[in-house]
């Protein structure tokens, strides 16, 4: 085929997806006008993503006689093309899982941190973080527990040879769906107005989650590789553990490190004259992140997720206002035409990957350890995490964390990388039945359910949180967290990072005092300086404006600093805790 | 080299060039704080992309003993690739000339359309299409003269063989360089906000005339693949005339059907209630210009560019005003990011391209040419045109149009599609070097010939034209347009598309009674029926307040309207001309 008739086809095949886009967004929006608020963007993006799929098998079969159905999905360069060449090499151009993997899933992931509720996720940093974490493993654990079980249970009945599934590959699967998409139900959530704390517990869950399911992904990956796979291997064992902490910990301070970079950048310098520089500067450096961790080895979706809570804590108060509204409108952007692109590609792929093994019992088996897994991390952690918190998680919204185990984007983007094995390819088909049945099932349930379990919807007062008076964001304080990090976020970071926090010269000891003066806010220095000049001059009335300016710079910073320091525990059970049922 | 270490290159490769353009985009920044303000963003760009361009050389040279210098840019995959495969390979899949051609160009030419001053672009209609057709038809043709010239010297010379030049190519190459570019002049123009008019003008050529060279391009390219070469083959001419009809007419069609689909769903849709909505759907539907003229064998660029002027006159009117910000904020950075890449993309094409021809008289023949060609195109067109202007374009702002004859993007871009002989690699380094010269001379240089001119700058009344009452937008009224194409505009295509413009059922013949009710906005058969409703009910106030509202919406329309017939000729000489030279 000629380059040029190659570009034609090309440009014919997104203009489909792009048609498809279209309709998706516009027959959603229309089922919403209606009040149907059942169906997500999410579920009928892969219901169009399906019927396309659909259309190319019909026309692949049309095309050519054949046998042997339609080949269309180049997911795999190993794989051999039996189909039709023309539809196959215009959808390995045009869909390849690794541009999903770069190019659409960081500015979802980077969106998810960044319009995070800050006050509510560091308020429930704790809960958060032993979901993540504890959760994630638990969570991985017993679906490849789980798995494994349904699989001797298919070596028994004949239907598998003993060693098709060796138990890495079940734990395998089980890291890939222990990532929870916070997309459909979170979706509802911001329209319904749910709790502020339920939907800072579950976003935050399902934000972190998916970092730890990606680096827990190759972690195992990494075991496997090294021979362990039948019989337990400890030095294989310890490698992987020691490559999970340090993947995470090296793309975290990565993810941190541009952050720094960016505040560093927009505080020292007047860029916030220009919010068009401003914003293509911290679009550019935020997707630095991703790119030196994915060029580092490290992971970039961990990165680009790091980056982004740490920017929305502290770059986002240097920028100009316009920028903030900037930037957030671009990544939501990105976000949302991303998502529709990767739940379309999704169903796309369900109907028409040509290599699909579907094993009944290993899908039965699958269904049934999403939810025991689910169970066995909410109930047991939420039990222990409600000995520590202040504000306990009441039982209606561990039911409905229970019910919100959703999988989305990053479970498949995990599955669809690799599918050059029989298991790896049992493993896709399977995400994707259940991704397919959670998002429609559970996604159209969740207004029922919250009816049912009788949450408040509708709660208005968190709509901005950043304005609320400090004492009614304290009150509702319902975790307690770390008080080291808080310490080292008020009196360092944030004076080294943005205007405001309290002066450096004062935390920091006498012999950093160049340091100190360094990182100093120039508008903390430019207050103080004004300060000295009024007392020289003995102008009461300049005296009392300066003292107000300071007064502003510090009402920033005091309440936050003040709510967090409240508790400083990890939320495990170390500080008295209050009887307080919701 | 595996997936995985070719992954790692590619985003190191990346995130160099990311790191670049943050360098760029601060450093530039940072001189225009010092009032600096000579070096454009897109001078800087391409200094720090020979920066870059000259690392690569050195260290490939470095790592590599092989003499024959370095060969890492695959511009053509048909060529051979000597030097380093790791450095070729991966700057190969980093930067392809037509990934640039489909990706970058686009947004940057719909921007420049979308963001066109409507009123001052339609006020000068007349001029600027004949300035871009015709002139850059002129342009074109002289260019190519004036370069055969030269080439024939060079055969005299014993410098190159007959025959090594035919007619065509110099044509080819006319027409290459017949595009200016909007960039970097006009960066300047809207920062020392010089006269609205020749702001107009110069902005309006530049984003048509792109279009007439892009499709220029093509039908010579046609004309010689057809044997026509060495001597005049009248079918072929005529027969690429015909392309160069149909491209461009199909191409404006498909741009403009585009439009129409967006500005009806617009309309008729509650889609203003979402923002993020809204503007997904713009900026997909317009892409979706872009990838259907390519489909079909036309000229996206030339569909993106229309798409955008007649989304900028319609759509618009129907956007939310949040989406209206929202969209040319998208557009904005995507243009801003693009620019830069570009620009550093030639910079280092410009040092490494492996083939470069360098033909001095063929050099010094365009140089010569290009500034021969924009004297024959502006001079004697102006003359024409002042004859039936009732503002005169006069003597200085001429002669800065002469000067400002700056190349760009577009022709870079047309140059480095085909690099696969001789001829085509002599192009390609003569047009990177006189857009270099071009956009760091010229660029810098004008400012001191704003001031040598004496043209007024610092213009405040034309920041917001809309909000201008109509009298000072109608008396400054420099042309004279088609009135065919305004009854069009006002009569049909207003009413049809947007909510403004007089009732359909006024302006369709009675027969077509349906489709004017069909089409007729609703808001204004909101506000009839409300005039209905009242007129029964008899209730005065009501009335009023129904009339005021009506008043409202024909307000919005009715200067246009009066401005816009306010005279009906091309501006080439039909009404009478009034003494008005400024």
């Amino acid at each position: 085929m000629s380059d040029f008739a190659k570009h034609r086809q090309d440009s014919a095949a997104l203009l489909a997806v792009i048609g498809f886009i279209i309709i998706t967004i516009l027959s959603v929006w229309k089922l919403k006008q209606f009040k149907y608020r059942l169906v997500h963007e999410t579920g009928g993006a892969m219901f169009y993503g399906m019927v396309l799929g659909a259309m190319v098998r019909l026309w692949s079969g049309w095309t050519e006689d054949s046998g042997g159905g339609c080949s269309c999905v180049g997911l795999n360069s190993s794989q051999t093309n039996q189909g039709s060449p023309l539809v196959s090499t215009l959808l390995k151009e045009t869909f390849d899982p690794e541009v999903l993997f770069n190019l659409f899933l960081p500015p979802i992931i980077f969106h998810g941190a960044y319009t995070l509720n800050q006050k509510r996720f560091i308020g429930n940093l704790g809960s958060v973080v032993t979901f993540a974490f504890l959760g994630t493993v638990i969570t991985c654990v017993i679906i490849g527990a789980c798995v494994y079980g349904f699989t001797r249970l298919m070596v028994l009945l004949g239907q598998a040879a003993d060693g098709d599934f060796p138990l890495t590959d079940c734990l395998l699967f089980g890291a890939i769906m222990s990532a929870t998409d916070p997309v459909s139900v979170l979706g509802l959530f911001s329209e319904l107005r749910v709790e502020p704390d339920l939907y800072a517990l579950l976003f935050g869950e399902s934000v972190l989650n998916d970092a730890v399911a990606i680096v827990l992904t190759h972690a195992i990956t990494t075991y496997s590789h090294m021979g362990g796979g039948h019989t337990f291997d400890t030095p294989a064992f310890f490698l992987s553990v020691g490559y999970f902490v340090a993947v995470f910990a090296g793309s975290l301070l990565l993810g941190f490190i541009f952050t720094v970079i960016t505040a560093l950048l927009t505080k020292f310098t007047r860029l916030c004259e220009s919010p068009l520089l401003e914003t293509s500067l911290f679009f550019l450096l935020s997707w630095s992140s991703f790119l030196s961790a994915e060029a580092s080895g490290l992971s970039g979706i961990v990165a680009v997720l790091f980056c982004g809570l740490s920017q929305a804590r502290y770059t986002i108060h240097n920028l100009s206002s316009e920028s903030k509204t900037r930037t957030k409108q671009l990544f939501e952007f990105f976000n949302f035409l991303g998502e529709i692109f990767i739940f379309s590609y999704m169903g796309f792929v369900l109907l028409t990957f040509p290599h699909h093994v579907f094993k009944a019992l290993f899908i039965v088996g699958a269904f049934l350890a999403i939810f025991i897994s689910r169970a066995c991390n909410i109930y047991p952690l939420s039990f222990l995490l409600n000995l520590g918190r202040t504000t306990k998680i009441p039982r209606t919204i561990q039911h409905f964390m229970m019910f919100a185990g959703l999988r989305g984007a990053v479970a498949f983007a995990l599955a669809v990388r690799d599918t050059s094995t029989e298991v790896r390819r049992t493993i896709l088909t399977t995400t994707l039945l259940l991704v397919g049945v959670t998002i429609w099932l559970l996604g159209s349930a969740t207004g029922p359910v919250l009816r049912w379990l009788d949450i408040r919807v509708g709660v208005d007062a968190d709509e901005n949180p950043e304005d609320l008076p400090f004492d009614q964001v304290a009150t509702g304080r319902p975790d307690t967290t770390l008080g080291l990090w808080h310490r080292l976020d008020y009196k360092y970071l944030k004076p080294v990072l943005t205007h405001s926090g309290p002066p450096l010269t004062g935390s920091l000891p006498l012999c950093c005092g160049l340091l100190a003066r360094l990182f100093s806010s120039p508008r903390a220095c430019e207050d103080q300086e004004q300060l000295q000049d009024t007392e020289a001059g003995g102008a009461s009335c300049e005296l009392e404006r300066a003292e107000t300016l300071q007064g502003d710079t510090g009402s920033n910073s005091e309440p936050e600093h003040q709510e967090d320091l409240l508790e400083g525990d990890l939320g495990l059970g170390t500080s008295p805790a209050q009887a307080v049922e919701a």
